[in-house]
């Protein structure tokens, strides 16, 4: 079959990641092309104002301001599409796809919402629809969920989905931070945006979630399924108690395939040092699963930044070309043949650290473990220590079973209604 | 175009890798055809004696002795290759190449050697053949780095790529084992066969490094090109020594891209505890790879065993099947494009860590000291110990920096033609 001599992209956006996208490719000029049969060149970009992109590209006539130039170019094989957000995105890529071209994107808001049928509309059109830059950044997790580990009923993904909210644990942890004090070196290293909420509220952590879900599980899980809690409200305290766990707090996208239902959900969580997880530091990223047949495989890497999103971007362009080249866009489609329900959290089942402050008086603990046996929260273990804010104060720290969510909230529903409590200054999941 | 309904496969050995393959195909029943568009079969299965098997399968009548049975019946599309060595299964893959059937196979040592010319003529013939299982079991590594880091210049890869020695190595560090006892461990628990040359040596390491490496660089790089040292030599001094520099001995599979050059070599190696591959114990394995798009990114996982080995194996059987289903086989083809020279292991340039007994007696140090000056080797630290085994004794241990391999070993040929250096008790590289 014929091989087409040049593919010509069309780039949308040329953010940090798009001009990622422009430097990779011109590091791959002297192999990209025995390594996908064509010549790739970038013929067209789209940037909001061309003047303050002018001094990033070598041709200033490659830029545009109208996507349409793209959008409607006959030449233009694939579209890439790295400006974010999800409405206009949505238009470009529908259209893109109406018009017949390839679309690679890593724009996991849109994937996380809409992707299902993005991925369709491309199958249906014999079009690949490619989205490994959209989880992870660098780290290979698209393809290793979609191909490599087929083979497997996979049951769980644990990962560390935020390179922000790592870094600031890992900080908080390493050097006795504040949470603000990590927010705001973050901020300054530009690891952090200047409105961190998704970061740092985990819902940038869930849009990741929904997208492997949907590829681990062969069901459409969403965005809006994915149950979030993020680390603004963790402490120096909680830091230091996990540490006295032998443990670290690390931000867990977590979902898992039990009883034929889905559990999605983004929270902290206290992970055993020991564990691989605990050694992923700064604003490395690492995903985590555990399959029927291959047990448990990690992934580990950079999960944002511009060139190694732009390594992942790259890899689906080439991927792209050799299926154009071979006539075979399209083949993979969408990998969700059935619908399965999710469970919400307050169904779940999972092991709870609890910190409360109470009056140092007797019969406080005893009052506080009966309310959790009256809810059939079977306790792990119960550390009180006396007088370490104030005199007449103790703080009693608790670490639970596998135990219903439900009925935990409702013994800190109750807990809360007591008058020996003074305060639940801390919950916390426990791998 | 039509799909397949049924595709089958012709299985080559029915050992611990092939009896994975039979039960996770089991495992996969009901998923198969929504994830590949076709019912999977095994057809026939060949085995040395069928009456030793015969209770492995649920019908002892796809059992057969005769390799022809599956390589000659035509109904047969996919042959599976899991019986491993290089001579019989050289000409059952060619066979099934040759008689139009694409071919998925575990084994190292064939690849290793054959890989590029198999490869090669799978892909002239328009047929795929697959290798994930190769290097690193379930681990996702060949199609990571075939496809997802296709877009970058791969300059490194380092990999605890054998099992067995990765134990041997955790329990001495761990246990305080000799080598000898943490082997015996080894073979009671099946991870070591009854003759561990292969492993222990760095021989089966070295063969996945050479497959990486042909991946890695686009470069034909054969187990013959790789230089390799075992674990054999490694003592309790060597592993405490490491402990108190800070580090741990792994078994490393490492192959670099320097200067237009291919290095390639295995052997054991003082890692730094903080670095990741410190984390990779028992028989876990895991591949580092540096990109220069996506810096680094680690795979980690079950490197062998019954089904993570057939995790791979069936993802492979999986992707073969999309690819019949879209008329798309034999697209990936041979990724060697050029032929870079192997760089000569003593024309490498490392860091090494060298131990010597010396007679306690003034004047020593300084003549080591001035052998390595002389050729050129700088040194990093130097630690002197008096009368650790014999009160006339003393120990040197010194750390250098980056440096000729020639010249280290010359410096060792010059210190142990010295009188005043009674044993030369290790030499080993730091990263």
């Amino acid at each position: 079959m014929a091989k087409k001599e040049v593919v010509r992209i069309g780039l949308l956006g040329l953010g940090t990641v798009g001009f990622g996208v422009y430097k990779t490719l011109k590091l791959q000029l002297e192999n990209m092309e025995a390594k996908t049969g064509s010549r790739i060149e970038i013929k067209r970009i789209l940037v909001l104002k061309i003047a303050d992109f002018a001094d990033r590209v070598d041709d200033v006539a490659i830029l545009t301001e109208n996507a349409d130039d793209i959008l409607d170019d006959p030449e233009i094989d694939i579209v890439v599409e790295v400006i974010g957000g999800t409405k206009a995105a949505y238009e470009f890529q529908k259209k893109a796809l109406l018009n017949g071209k390839h679309v690679v994107t890593a724009n996991k808001d849109l994937v996380a919402t809409e992707g299902h049928n993005l991925i369709e509309m491309a199958s249906e059109r014999g079009l690949d629809y490619s989205f490994e830059a959209a989880v992870a950044g660098g780290i290979p997790v698209i393809r290793p969920l979609r191909r490599c580990l087929a083979g497997n009923n996979i049951t769980e993904i644990l990962g560390i989905v935020n390179g922000t909210t790592n870094f600031i644990l890992t900080k908080m942890a390493k050097e006795n931070m504040s949470y603000q004090e990590a927010l705001k070196i973050a901020s300054e290293l530009g690891y952090a945006e200047a409105n961190p909420t998704s970061d740092v509220e985990g819902l940038d952590a869930a849009r990741k979630v929904a997208i492997m879900a949907s590829l681990a599980f062969h069901s459409d899980v969403r965005f809006k399924d994915v149950y979030h809690e993020g680390i603004t409200s963790l402490t120096e305290d909680d830091i230091r108690n996990a540490g006295e766990l032998g443990c670290v707090i690390k931000l867990m996208g977590v979902t898992r395939q039990i009883d034929g239902a889905v559990e999605a959900a983004v929270y902290p969580m206290l992970i055993p040092k020991d564990h691989m997880m605990a050694s992923v530091e700064d604003s490395f990223n690492a995903v985590f699963i555990h399959g029927d047949a291959v047990d448990d495989v990690m992934l580990y890497g950079r999960g944002a930044g511009e060139m190694p999103t732009a390594s992942a971007i790259v890899g689906d362009i080439f991927e792209t070309v050799r299926n154009i080249n071979n006539d075979c866009t399209g083949r993979l489609g969408s990998s969700v043949y059935r619908q399965l329900p999710i469970r919400p959290q307050e169904e779940t089942v999972n092991k709870f650290f609890v910190r409360m402050r109470v009056p140092d008086r007797c019969g406080v603990l005893s009052e506080v473990v009966s309310v959790f046996a009256k809810n059939n929260v079977s306790i792990n273990s119960v550390i009180q220590k006396i007088g370490l804010e104030k005199p007449d104060e103790a703080e009693i720290v608790i670490t639970t079973e596998k135990i219903s969510e439900k009925n935990f909230r409702h013994s800190l529903d109750e807990l809360k209604a007591l008058d020996s409590i003074n305060e639940i200054s801390s919950v916390i999941r426990v791998y």
